[in-house]
């Protein structure tokens, strides 16, 4: 099945795409020179589809062009022809409750720094049965110093660190790391006195319900990934009349938030209750309650099956 | 010849191994679950040969081990096999002088952060021919600001900003990108008038003949790599009478430095004479001279052919 389509009759458990091949993920293999083998040298995206049909795809499309223009990678087809693919892909996977991830790694070269100037990218899919989440489901987090580049904004490749917070989250039986920056941690100076700022989670944004009742998350600098989920939970705000507030909070402020919202576009909307062994939130219920309604209807409206 | 040892005596134009299996670099494939294509997931090491020796091949190899542990990346054989298996490599490969290039990535899996607790990293070597560097070579520069992640002193295989400074570099027509960081761009607060620091370069250690004519370099800590070429030209000095300074320097002190050397593994001791354009250093050329014919005589005798 490497090396050409499948007839469309036949379903997959799971699918693979490589530059036009297509496998299953344990049977597809892809060529030794692949630069994202000693770079990391990529960039991605992440949905999922219910009833096979991909949420916010066009958002997301979006969102990975702009993460390749932004480290120069080309990719070689156009948005349109990109979102054609991917919905013919997920419907040769049987399962309709899909991950729908794929990347862009920027070409295929003997090892080097350096890369020409035309090299066209290879283009990659990983469709895999996935249950879309109960947002619902109320979560605990651990808080570790943010130790990452500061190009967060980026959605690349680069992932070791957030591979190293998730297992560290793991093994605290925790869902999340939330990640925070201190001033003078660039390699020269100590704090000056200023306060640390909440940054977002190993895969995830992070936002509060603060103290005015206001929706607080960061500000999209080249700290935090411009969340999907994020842009979705602040256009519920506003259809909801909740004040929006794009300011950075302190970690003293996420501890005593009156309710902690962890979001990502497979989860987008949990509750946060713990953090570091300490309950945290809990005290708007009815915000929560509201957004995540807001949210699951309309994921619900936008993936309805057809009659 | 994939998946499978070709026979001794036909030798090979360049060479890629991944857990057992050897090819050229065009034919070799790997896995799409190779975890190394989701997260950059894994730590390598370069060196290289010269009539078919590696040069330095125990040092390489404990900081691999070092890296891989630091990262939680299991490699499956021992130091000694390692040594073993990468001299044998280097014997199919017919040009005598060598890029020899190893990584090991965490293990193989569908995409997911966290990896099970005891997964088998997968091993990989690249050999290409690769003329030894000339350090006699006079080499320019271009300064950009840090901002990599914290863990500089582990070589992992996230190395996009090193890819986008080293083509900035190119760009300019210049070897190297030389880094700074500055106090409070962790993202908090602004610099509280502290100098910048000098960290290393996009590939390369940076060091200085100061203004007392010592050989100054930064420290090791979690913002540059332990460079085995640095540690090289620490014994040269030791040996040669020059007093060694491991404490941070500014871009000033850069700037207006007696000297500036550019090390790597593969190009162990270069003059920097050009930085954003300005004339630096050549006021200690008698120094250079001597570390260079230490380090190049250390390389040659290391690497002499058997009789």
């Amino acid at each position: 099945m490497n090396g050409c389509f499948p007839e469309k009759g036949n379903l997959m458990q799971n699918l693979g795409y490589y530059n036009g091949r297509i496998g299953t993920l344990d049977e597809l293999t892809v060529p030794f020179n692949d630069r994202v083998h000693f770079f990391g040298d990529g960039v991605y995206e992440a949905t999922f589809t219910r009833n096979h049909k991909i949420f916010a795809l066009e958002e997301h499309i979006d969102r990975f062009f702009r993460s390749a223009a932004m480290v120069d990678i080309h990719i070689p087809m156009e948005k349109a022809e990109m979102a054609a693919l991917l919905r013919d892909l997920v419907n040769r996977v049987d399962a309709p409750e899909q991950q729908v991830y794929f990347q862009i790694t920027r070409g295929t070269q003997p090892r080097n720094h350096t890369y020409p100037e035309d090299m066209t990218g290879n283009f990659w899919v990983v469709l895999k049965p996935m249950a879309v989440k109960d947002i619902g489901m109320e979560v605990g987090a651990i808080l570790r110093e943010d130790i990452r580049f500061h190009q967060c904004h980026i959605k690349t490749l680069n992932l070791l660190p957030a591979v190293m917070y998730s297992q560290e989250a793991a093994r605290a039986g925790v869902y999340e790391v939330i990640l925070y920056r201190t001033p003078g941690r660039s390699g020269c100076g100590e704090n000056g006195g200023m306060a640390t700022r909440v940054t977002e989670c190993a895969h995830s944004n992070v936002h509060i319900i603060n103290g005015q009742g206001e929706f607080q998350t960061a500000p999209l600098d080249e700290l935090i990934l411009p969340g999907i989920a994020r842009a979705h939970l602040i256009t519920a705000c506003r259809a909801l009349g909740i004040p929006v507030n794009e300011t950075p909070f302190t970690v003293e402020e996420l501890m005593g938030a009156k309710e902690v919202l962890i979001s990502s576009s497979s989860a987008p909307g949990l509750r946060c209750v713990e953090i570091d062994g300490k309950p945290v939130g809990g005290q708007a219920p009815e915000i929560v309650a509201a957004l995540q309604k807001w949210v699951r209807d309309e994921i619900f409206a936008a993936t309805e099956a057809d009659r």
